[in-house]
């Protein structure tokens, strides 16, 4: 009964129990490639055998810079098959932070859309041996993807697995200091993919056909490949750089019944429906991930009839980590929308404590706050390179996010540890009173972050986007900020700015801020 | 991410996220226990903490002996709390062969429901320093399961686990010889769990009333309760020998959403229904095993709006292998209940073959037959104490099933390999029965085969060949054989024959003897 947990096996499942299944691409709103997982399946076996040929050897890492196409999700099976890590790299990275990560995973090999291979150019230049292979259209007089497939013969003795060898590999985007690599065993992923596919999680089944809108640079593009092709589920990929109205187009076009995205896309494809009018109601579940949802938006899908969740995770966490379904008893539309706010349960496999200040564990009563610590089969005990051991204690994650626990279960991030502003010595949360200056009508986005002050040691600092037409001052903000917050939140100081600055995952980059802050504008 | 996979996280899962969710027992149609997952976890841990006071050190094994009452889900759940085995009992073998599992197994302890402790008498001749426990009332001077529950304190420090450790053994009945131990680990039910509460599969959730129809001396009861408890399912447990007029006043009175049984009990259900009328349309599957339903069950349950599938396994499997859910494209009712008469597709994470008489591996299209092998993270690759090396070759388990694969991947069960017989769920050994009947004197020669038969599926039929001399009726024949077998293995009919049909190499054609019954034999 110890037979290794191998993804293999889920690829050779697909194979024998859902050949006919489809897997379709698009380029913009244009369908460019619809084929079975019979030929998938082959083509992988071919690719992987092209690894082997190309020098790849077991354990070695290959890398991808590539936008949601067939070509990555066959890449996704192919390295694995053949023993390789697969390295998925975020394609928003700059040239610099690539070479960085390339040069830290020593890639042997990577595969590059014709369109990206220009950010290459930094990593090449410093790792001139790694092979580039662009994987569409011809590249710089290299190999292309086509010919290693097209070369063959397929792989006919992929080597012998470990289920805890790694098969993936992906870099946390850096926000105090370089980027950290997260490997993924076999045995990790393996278990991952059943969590996705529970009845009271994602609950990923044959009858789905599921939209790849999570970029797959994202840590395993949340898993749900790996999902789709145990269960037979019908893959749709969007091409490069899809727009809400590709995404509502493909999911008419194709019946898509399960799709996740990060709030800021869901919100767009909303207000897409209301000027335009698509028809999404083929959609059985919208998982909403990477930032949690506001009310607004879940309103607005409720009157669509599009079942939201939320899902959160971390790149430690495969990323899944929680799932935000409401209670079975929970009926009305408000509370409903109330329990998809919150984080959600912890998926079943994995343990989580929450711990204070002091040390110790804090009641899960909805109330205390303590920092989340994760424990379980797909949660990394270590970084790639066993780099930062500080964020691990005694086998347990420490995510570095603030959160309370409510007596049912529910999960509910507060604040970033390193988000908190501690102003003599009482924590201010930088998201309660971002929340409370977007409250203003005349703001349209704002960031808080803590500035160095003598008396009080920490105080909050807010950067606020206007909405279009207001000219209000620092100082209008402020006035209307006095009858939201304690006196003692209020800001040292308001910067009015064009723009925030933000991460390659999309995230506020409060590095930025807290230079620009530092550089002036708290003058 | 080598975090243990170990079966203990899924009570304080239940302890920690369902605390509210209700266990609910019944004593024929009468409610007569009603608790909460809290009150389960603390009573389970204080009886752990019982066992370990008692002497059971880990890796001991712990019997039962008992219906499906709360006490014994209990047990299920303490016994690998404490480090130790349980040890499930079929409370329908002989008393002999009772001592012979328990002997084997060299419990340290065995609970017993009072009404089954005579059968015990053998085994405590056999074994004197057994400790024996009444689950309910007083035992016979002993220490009750409700003092061990009350002396406390619960269980302060749970031995470590690994996951390789056994958590549970449970023997298949003996077809050739004495019942085979198949012991399971911590990893390969906590496996089995997931793969039960699958959206593709049995797809447990938080949201079902799951009743507990399946005999918990089953094998772990078909993984259900484990199922249940990591889901915040409600369970309903039926008490000793439900009926099917308690069955479904239990379905009514508690929204029972899913059940599993054997289609002699779901027949009796449906045609109790059509009698008097009850209301079953809480339930959103009723999952057939143990054997095939027929079209005429099938039909029935349809007319009633009972989704029906069917889940095919072994002890030997934990005991999920397949299930039968038609593929979404098929609409048509007739052709759907074809879908659910095979056996179905084999769960994600297994892998099988079918390998002809010649050692080849057939094709799957549903006419080339074969030997079903199967393996897996929850398939045995070896019995208790390695006998029976046979069973196994290079890690597959050889089910000694004959069976064809259709192009879907659906599998059908045509023939046994070995000669059981199934009546109503339960397994008689035909070479027991034969060996009992040439226990008589006035027996030369015996063989028994399985008659198709409307109530419990099938039947043993016995052919005799009397010794020189002896001219006894098959009516002294049974007579005599009442002594020697449990009553429910009585033959339908015995037909003495001058010889018994041979094949080329000698063995007994039970192919002919089949067709010998058929054609008038059994009338």
């Amino acid at each position: 009964m110890n037979q290794p947990l191998v993804l293999t096996d889920l690829l050779h499942r697909a194979r024998e129990f859902f050949p006919a299944q489809e897997i379709v691409e698009y380029g913009g709103a244009t369908e460019t490639h619809r084929y079975t997982n019979r030929d998938f399946h082959e083509r992988v076996v071919s690719l992987a055998g092209a690894l082997v040929r190309l020098g790849v050897r077991p354990g070695d890492r290959v890398a991808t810079l590539a936008w949601n196409h067939h070509r990555h999700l066959e890449l996704y099976f192919a390295v694995p098959l053949a023993g390789a890590v697969l390295h998925t790299v975020n394609l928003r990275l700059e040239p610099t932070e690539i070479a960085y990560v390339l040069g830290h995973a020593e890639d042997v090999v990577v595969f590059a859309d014709l369109s990206l291979l220009p950010r290459l150019d930094v990593a090449r230049a410093e790792r001139p041996a790694m092979i580039v292979i662009a994987t569409d259209g011809s590249g710089p007089g290299e190999l292309t993807y086509e010919d290693l497939v097209a070369e063959g013969p397929p792989l006919e003795n992929p080597p012998r697995i470990d289920e805890n060898d790694l098969a993936a590999l992906c870099y946390t985007s850096g926000t105090t200091g370089p980027p950290k690599g997260v490997g993924y065993s076999h045995r990790s992923l393996y278990l991952h993919t059943f969590a996705a596919c529970l009845a009271d999680g994602h609950a990923i089944s044959e009858r789905d056909t599921v939209l790849h809108v999570v970029p797959m640079f994202h840590a395993n593009a949340w898993g749900i490949p790996f999902a789709a092709l145990m269960t037979g589920a019908k893959q749709v990929l969007p091409g490069p750089h899809p727009v809400p109205a590709e995404i509502a187009t493909i999911v008419e076009a194709e019946g898509v019944t399960y799709t996740g995205m990060v709030p800021t896309v869901a919100a767009d494809l909303v207000r897409l429906v209301a000027r335009e009018g698509a028809d999404l109601s083929s959609l059985r579940a919208l998982v909403l991930g990477g930032s949690p949802p506001d009310d607004e938006l879940l309103r607005a899908l409720q009157e669509l009839g599009i079942p939201a969740f939320q899902g959160w995770g971390m790149t430690e966490i495969s990323p899944m980590g929680t799932f935000s379904r409401p209670l079975p008893s929970v009926t009305d539309p408000a509370e409903r929308r109330r329990s998809v706010r919150k984080q959600g349960r912890l998926l079943p496999g994995l343990r989580w404590r929450l711990v204070g200040e002091d040390g110790t564990d804090q009641p899960h009563d909805g109330a205390a706050r303590g920092e989340l610590l994760i424990r379980g089969p797909w949660v990394a005990t270590q970084y790639f390179r066993d780099e930062h051991p500080e964020s691990f204690a005694d086998g347990w994650l420490r995510t570095g996010d603030i959160a309370t626990i409510d007596a049912d279960g529910y999960l509910e991030i507060v604040d970033r540890a390193k988000d908190l502003i501690k102003s003599g010595g009482e924590w201010i949360s930088s998201v309660a009173l971002e929340q409370a200056l977007t409250a203003n009508p005349a703001v349209a986005e704002s960031a808080v972050v803590g500035v160095p002050h003598e008396r009080w040691q920490e105080r909050p600092y807010a950067l606020v986007v206007l909405e279009p037409g207001r000219s209000d001052t620092p100082d209008d903000v402020l006035a209307d900020l006095r009858d939201r917050v304690p006196r003692w939140w209020l800001p040292e100081g308001v910067l009015v700015v064009d723009e925030l600055p933000r991460t390659s995952v999309g995230k506020i980059d409060k590095k930025v801020l807290r230079a620009k802050v530092a550089a002036g504008g708290a003058g």
